[in-house]
């Protein structure tokens, strides 16, 4: 039996990948350090209360905006697109939906950007027109293929890879990425009930570009954790030994997922964000990828290796969000993860 | 400065990726000793003179057809397209282009398929149907989203990465690639002379799913190298006991590419095709990636940790063919890699 | 400030390693299976109702002996010494000690033993005599300092490392090693009303040959587990991976001990003895080497990551005994490693 | 066929391991930046023209003592005994044999030494006081069997591993080792000649504390290089990455030794010295260990893997000497490893 799937309608490929991401702190002087001397990332730009920051691989002038908040969270996210028509395309997709909060000039290192919500309320934005980092000569690799000089400073993480976001419900988020943007459904768990618990999705090979979980508090536009790639298993190890020795809150890991089969550890940077050093999981090339469904008993069963995640995992997020009992007798009881 | 590129043509995504290849051997039953007790793949079926081969990783029931023939070398190389009418589009170009072959039926796993020669003459197909491999009971994984159960024996590739072709003349191909099946090029070789002597092109975020070299023979139609992806560094390093143990011959690795960043191990199978272990490398996820061009200078400092290849890497190939001294005489003097 | 430690009487160097244990399984085909494709080790020989195993690293004959038996546990634990009067001595103090049991003419592999008990009841012996593992010509390593090729099947444990035994009161053992037998204190855990609930003991730079845990079930005699070296973190990764898809139940890990720094996976073989795949630790050279006390607040805390063992690590090991309510009031709570 | 071996005579167990020792360089100040930026270590002491550095796993409070001086090059190497009586017995030992050069008062870090040469004139230290490195808050490791903070910077070595001179004659320095102080011996190379090549000696389970290896130059008294450990093969891959970024002469590897299993990267440090970073190999428990004989013909057959070491590994040394045509004329030719 072959061609086992409907491919009337072609896939959109307006979407490029993960651009950059926004992330508040309260703690701007203790972020700062944890990501540029635990995680290795190197500060391309300051305004006002932000500060620009890259990981050596990554080909953009950055990825992650750190700012000055009064608490932590994800401020917004930003999404490259394959080309200018492709954008023209899928900002007209966005405001037919009436999700769109119209553009903006740009900002340091990227041209004018498009601004919408997601259904759950997490600020987005498209964009084309970009920067790429030009190294300065202290930082040129010796490899001419690689954007910046690998310092062997910290975990020395090589690019932005993923953002995992909490919502009040998965389905209508991730059918909007969907239909709105052209991602595709990877993995996801469907609870007894019907309840879709988390998808991941994405418009790259990557498992994922992002990923939507049941919020346990039943807030809206939380972010549950932001996620950095390192090449080897081995550096994920490296890097929970670095997290040991700097006093980074490790909540989980480094062990393998069963979902993505990434290899992740998660830590809280000092402004109360979870963090993710990952590696692994693997590559979808399947244009017709078949998603993949968990069931409520598989995910029961824990990680890859049969480990649970801490009840943490489940309900932390930030903004951190004070659970009230009324709220948490309606939240189904799963393992986002 | 930002925005610095022409995207007035919207790339071509007909292509999702490297299917499967056909390889030659007249040592059938060494060759297929090798393929799965140390390479670790599984036989999913034979007929005629041929058995059909997998990785654990690969989505298609196989990726490589072993062929008995009176020498080594690459039968054909097999392309899936993104869906339906992207086939279409291709053969239209194709034909238009005056290099197609015709359709021929299928093959066990795969419908129909469009075949045409690159301009050196490599036989290669597209395709769209395919039939996703279903394990048997004592096959599957205990990882859902794993086609196939790790089975811990032999190096265990993961999956089919890319092919390595010998040519007369690289930018014809390179350019043919590019025009009529949506390559991007990556990286590239430019001799002080102007020639472009080898460049890795791709139509997924993979550095290169083939890469095309300058034959030192001036032969056509010949195959530098078959990679198989490991997840980790640490899997070739481990390949390379196994290649040792298995008096497998090892004619470089493992060691690091400066091109590519691929962490590499190069042995010959018994049948006499070069086969890589490959990990390591990067993905580009820009829609507007600027090609790296390589210089013979920079060439001639080795690999990335200033390894020099051996004198066989740059002329030997399959089907092995006699270099007179006339020819040798021609042959630009550089590293293909 | 130098010289700080005294040195009065010099250290016992009259045992040279952990030679081998014998193991016992009521499921001796499953656990044959177990050993043999899982951890990869190989048959050197069978006896009545023994099968002799040995990993690829191990220099003597064998170094696991799998006993069928009605139910799981350890028959025997055997100490090569450093010379033949080596052994001498020791046996004079261990008759000395009364706790002796006599010579035994040896066994497949190595001459005579003297057998005795520590203060716990676990049987042990000692020997000089062996025989070097002399390599069939199919199993010759290409690599001529090592005693057997490397197969590249399973997990491929090099060697036997380490035995962790239960017992009733840790000290007498701890002491009864250190004075008859000279291994050397490394790491011991003292709780807070002063018992000393698990010691790391060696007489190699290993952090422990032996360990001794108290008996959550006060119990005599009971093997907590069997440790065998890989090389790399990754290889435990690996071995993860090969439990997973070989449904050995993981009962913890891969992960990092703060005590000893090893790097475990801790598996229950289909006998029901726990065994750990191992790496990591450290090398301890110092000849008066201090040994690292930790505090019952200090192994509250969990492992290196955090990583806190399940129940069953502090109360099962082979044989299975149950646990009364009574037994249990008087066991104090701690974790033992 | 049981205890092969004659151990009438019992091993000497008086050397414990390589304490330290201290490298000359040109460049003090890019020296010291190669060893603390680059290798990670850290310093702990400054006196006079020489600085002390040491590894995060090593207990002693240094192993590295650098010293400016005209020229690169080895000034002494010590061995700390396993007691005090030990250490009276080796001197009474290297007294009758007339190699003396009598006590200094010790040095930061350690207590009275005595001093001597091997027969090719290599200065040497044993030394039993010694200080324990005591971590200043910031430095403590969260590991408490750590003797200090793993930092993440740079390539972060252990501790020291060992020692390979270069000689004019292996087979009476080899012996001397071996006879006076308790080396024993683990591989050698013995050319068709009968010529002792290299000889790879220790008195702990590691492959070698110390290696002698013909000096091609017929020089006395040089260093070939000097080794850290990592614990992982991949540390030694990001190592050589780590190199690269930082200019750092790469003359060999990574790969993998065949003699002593070594996984190993040689570079040389800005003062000319070689330095390597060595992972892998294997530890030797038994007493009676029977040397591993390399021929000429096996040492042709390059490394592990098959690669072939560059010529500066067979002539160059620290320091630096010129050789004349006549003094190789005499030079066997052999791959030291």
């Amino acid at each position: 039996m072959k061609g086992q799937i409907d491919d009337a309608v072609e896939p959109i490929h307006d979407l490029a990948h993960l651009g950059h991401l926004e992330l508040l702190t309260p703690k701007p002087e203790e972020s700062l350090h944890f990501f540029t001397n635990v995680l290795g990332m190197s500060v391309t730009a300051r305004a006002g209360q932000s500060v620009f920051l890259r990981g050596y691989g990554d080909y953009e002038r950055h990825t992650v905006k750190l700012t000055e908040d009064c608490q932590a969270g994800i401020a917004h996210i930003a999404w490259r697109t394959t080309s200018r028509p492709a954008l023209v395309r899928r900002v007209a997709a966005l405001e037919a939906a009436g999700c769109g909060r119209g553009w903006i000039d740009g900002d340091l290192g990227h041209g004018p950007a498009y601004r919408f919500v997601d259904p759950d309320g997490h600020l987005m934005e498209l964009y084309y027109e970009t920067e790429y980092f030009q190294a300065p000569a202290d930082q040129r690799s010796r490899l001419k293929n690689q954007p910046q000089r690998y310092s062997g400073h910290g975990i020395g993480i090589r690019r932005i890879d993923h953002v995992n976001l909490l919502c009040q419900e998965v389905m209508p988020n991730r059918v909007f990425m969907e239909e709105k943007l052209g991602f595709r459904l990877r993995e996801h768990v469907i609870l007894d009930d019907g309840t879709e618990a988390a998808a991941w999705i994405s418009v790259t090979p990557l498992v994922h570009d992002v990923a939507y979980t049941l919020d346990a508090t039943r807030s809206r536009g939380r972010l549950h954790h932001l996620a950095f790639w390192v090449d080897n298993r081995e550096d994920v190890l490296r890097a929970a030994d670095i997290f040991l020795e700097n006093d980074v809150f490790i909540e989980s890991g480094p062990s393998k997922h069963a979902i993505t089969q990434a290899f992740f550890l998660y830590g809280y940077e000092p402004g109360g964000n979870r963090v993710e050093i990952f590696s692994g999981g693997y590559l979808i090339f399947a244009p017709d990828w078949q998603p993949i469904v968990w069931t409520q008993a598989e995910r029961a069963r824990g990680q890859a290796w049969g480990l649970r995640l801490p009840e943490s995992f489940h309900s932390y997020g930030t903004p951190i969000v004070e659970v009230t009992r009324e709220a948490m007798r309606e939240v189904p009881v799963f393992d986002p993860r």
